[in-house]
């Protein structure tokens, strides 16, 4: 076990808080509730950005930006959407400082007073469909598909690094359509590229679903979501897609000139996923001993460690090492060769485990003769004496295992942790285990406000695939027709 | 001409505005001062940020994300800085809203008032060497290389698309070093990148210096800038590095125990360069046809345009069209293949040279016949008929021509804008022509602000390649030892 190191059975909220700061992936800032986002926690969410890119362009999208701040009163616009985001925000009132006359430093300037506040925006609908007005005058301009790449800000009074941060990263799509039909595929469309990057790059199953109306987001018709769970047993929503209906058209009057000659209103989507995801990577798969990644996302792929005494050895190491090095680099793997003086290797060795470097090549004197290197694995901590030869084949194959076999971990566990549960009684019980509860619920939002009250379980969503099946809600013993998916979650 | 386009003649910055909004790069948006970014703009922004985002790796730099907001007292800290940013800027004084009593909608709730306002940051010097304090403890620590890829806010009073907007796109190189040798390299090295892919990538000349002390960063010793010029003889900042001493370390008290055992204090350098750059690339290069873009950042290099009637023909073109294309992929070229029904050829034309794609190929029955096709190049105009044979070869060495010539053409302009001039009055008439203007200045501030005063023209740069030459001071007459370049500028 790493060092001074809490355990997840210990505490798990401490060992997450540890492991987040001491792997160096961020840190609170001095301002409240702003997180500073470190190299090497930043080189990860490069690569979820650059592959989440990839699959949003290749899916018929183009990026753009529109303005950090929104006027006030266009939060109020659209009536379901006001009551969601204009509550705990950043309000700008200002534009000026001025130097106090007592010289005690800066002070806002009173005469520099907005004629109207701006809100930091908390999401962009609004901003953004009083953009796309004078964007959209016929059939022939649609669907607009656009995602953006920005930060938004939320006014957290509980904030935990990357879970829940007043200012956070995070991409969000906004699309609009000239039929409702159109408009949902793209909502369902959308979840999809999330589910499958969340599966085969994070190695996080998920569960794709539509939220309950309670949990839906502010404005929308119908919220898609991919929900995950993590070792602790409770639920994290990963990402969610929205069909927006029309409401966001009939706020800021968007409407199109049809085929037939009728003026329509537009229909919409948004869809988002955020640094949230980087709480999910880490939660998923992490140890005792430190952060595991799924190899597709490594900012290190594979650390190369000599073994070595003296200037003499360590030169003729890394002759090999560096022949490793090129072969790797040349399937495109990212390779650190480590030769820092300044350290031992079992220093380096705790260093790359703890920060989750998938796997481990340690080279010394003996190795050399026998044409070997000892290869150690992060996730499983299995270790071998390999031949060089071919070596980087072999590597290549033991990357796309350990991807394989955390995303079946998983699996594994999500499945001993999801239960179907029938009475009142076993569902407490349940729920306080920890784990995906499926149960019936009699469809009312006031038996979920009151499970919820009881218990602290929210309905995580209605599965997709979930069978019809008759049954009894779970509270009320009212008629239900299929089951849902309960948890306690973040 | 563009139809109802105005040319840069009549009136340059009504040209530019007009370039901007039509080509689809950027309009205004209903935030005071901040624009929209839209995808076509966008796309060559991305282009941008690629690129430097490869050179700032290859020279050892990571990105990271820091806060946006910046506690007030911070912008006090370091001295001269509060005077340079903590002027106009968005200042964030709640942190709510709630719904008004009569219904109106939302107001600013009274009794969520911050304790401290928070400052949408003008640029991060101050919140990231609060955060560096807890990093660096050592030398072993040193140096840090950091850049980060943000927003950030200037409350401009008079704003124009891209050259100055109250927030904008840009990145911010942040790094601490041991001693002020290595901080000065870092600097120069930096202006260095800035100047090497200002050239290559965007075929942009420019001239490397240093500004006069009125000029400088606030917070810096020394601001190193690369300068270009406009084609309507004003000239552009393009990119500045800051040597900052240990303004920062100090303000913050950022202190590294060194190999020898003492206490010092750190280092520091900081560099950026925006979407301003969007702004001199448009009016570098672009015509009164439209925009014109270097290959190396075009979002489209080439597209292809069948000219047919009916759907026959048109299926037989596109045999031939779709080859070329994935010639031409294979290449690395970027290619749209345009087969709208919707647009006449003479429509498409005109779309694609008002948006500056550098090379359009065009294919009739005709071209069928012959194995050819006719290739059109947006920088000259000219046009000429191409055997199909081995086309990718010559579309691939015609984007590199294209590159050249507008970087050349660019100089040519820059040189017979540049005058060496030795009298008041030339001084004056030069400068109402335009252009760099090359003059002995006595050095003092006062002589620097009387001249802006007289004439709206500052100091550029001290070019750093600037021989040493006894002259007179343009103004006051009194001993010089070297020229300045004068210029009215963005």
């Amino acid at each position: 076990m790493a060092k001074d190191f809490t355990s997840r059975n210990e505490d798990y909220s401490k060992w997450y808080n540890e492991l987040v700061e001491r792997a160096d992936l961020a840190e609170h800032s001095a301002v409240r509730g702003c997180m500073v986002i470190k190299p090497y926690g930043y080189a990860i969410w490069e690569k979820i950005q650059a592959e989440l890119d990839r699959m949003f362009k290749q899916t018929g999208h183009v990026n753009a930006y529109f303005p950090l701040f929104i006027p006030k009163s266009y939060l109020s616009k659209e009536a379901s959407h006001v009551e969601g985001f204009a509550k705990e925000c950043a309000v700008v009132t200002h534009y000026r400082l001025k130097n106090a006359e007592d010289g005690s430093g800066v002070i806002v300037d009173p005469e520099a007073k907005l004629e109207e506040e701006l809100i930091v925006r908390p999401t962009s609908e609004t901003i953004i469909w009083n953009t796309y007005k004078g964007w959209i005058q016929s059939y022939r301009d649609l669907p607009i598909l656009i995602n953006q790449w920005a930060n938004v800000v939320r006014w957290e009074m509980r904030t935990r690094l990357f879970l829940r941060t007043a200012e956070f990263l995070w991409q969000e799509g906004h699309t609009a359509h000239s039929t409702k039909e159109e408009a949902i595929e793209e909502s369902e469309k959308m979840l999809d590229v999330y589910a499958d990057f969340v599966q085969n790059f994070m190695a996080i199953p998920v569960i794709k679903g539509v939220k309950t109306p309670n949990e839906r987001f502010a404005g929308a018709l119908e919220t898609y979501c991919i929900e995950a769970l993590m070792q602790d047993g409770k639920a994290l929503q990963a990402g969610t897609s929205h069909f927006l209906g029309q409401n966001f058209a009939k706020a800021f009057d968007v409407k199109f000139a049809t085929k037939e000659g009728g003026q329509e209103y537009v229909w919409a989507t948004s869809w988002g996923v955020s640094t949230r995801l980087m709480g999910a990577l880490i939660m998923t798969h992490s140890d005792d001993e430190g952060l595991v990644l799924p190899p597709k996302l490594a900012p290190i792929q594979v650390v190369i460690v000599p073994i070595y005494k003296g200037e003499d050895q360590l030169q003729h190491i890394s002759i090999h090492a560096k022949k490793i090095m090129s072969d790797l680099e040349k399937k495109g793997i990212s390779v650190k060769y480590d030769d820092r003086d300044t350290h031992k290797p079992g220093f380096k060795f705790a260093e790359y485990e703890f920060k989750g470097v998938p796997v481990r090549i340690a080279i010394g004197p003996r190795d050399i003769e026998n044409g070997t290197v000892e290869v150690a694995r992060r996730d499983t901590k299995e270790k071998e004496i390999l031949q060089q030869l071919d070596l980087a084949n072999k590597i290549e194959h033991l990357l796309e295992n350990i991807q394989q076999n955390l995303f079946q971990k998983s699996i594994d566990f999500r499945t001993n942790n999801t239960n179907n549960v029938d009475t009142w009684e076993e569902f407490t019980l349940q729920l306080d285990k920890g784990g995906f509860v499926s149960a019936h619920w009699d469809g009312t939002p006031e038996t979920e406000d009151k499970i919820k009250e009881l218990t602290k379980a929210t309905i995580r969503c209605i599965p997709l695939d979930i069978k019809p099946e008759q049954g009894k809600c779970i509270l009320t013993g009212n008629p239900s027709t299929k089951r849902v998916l309960f948890a306690r979650a973040y």
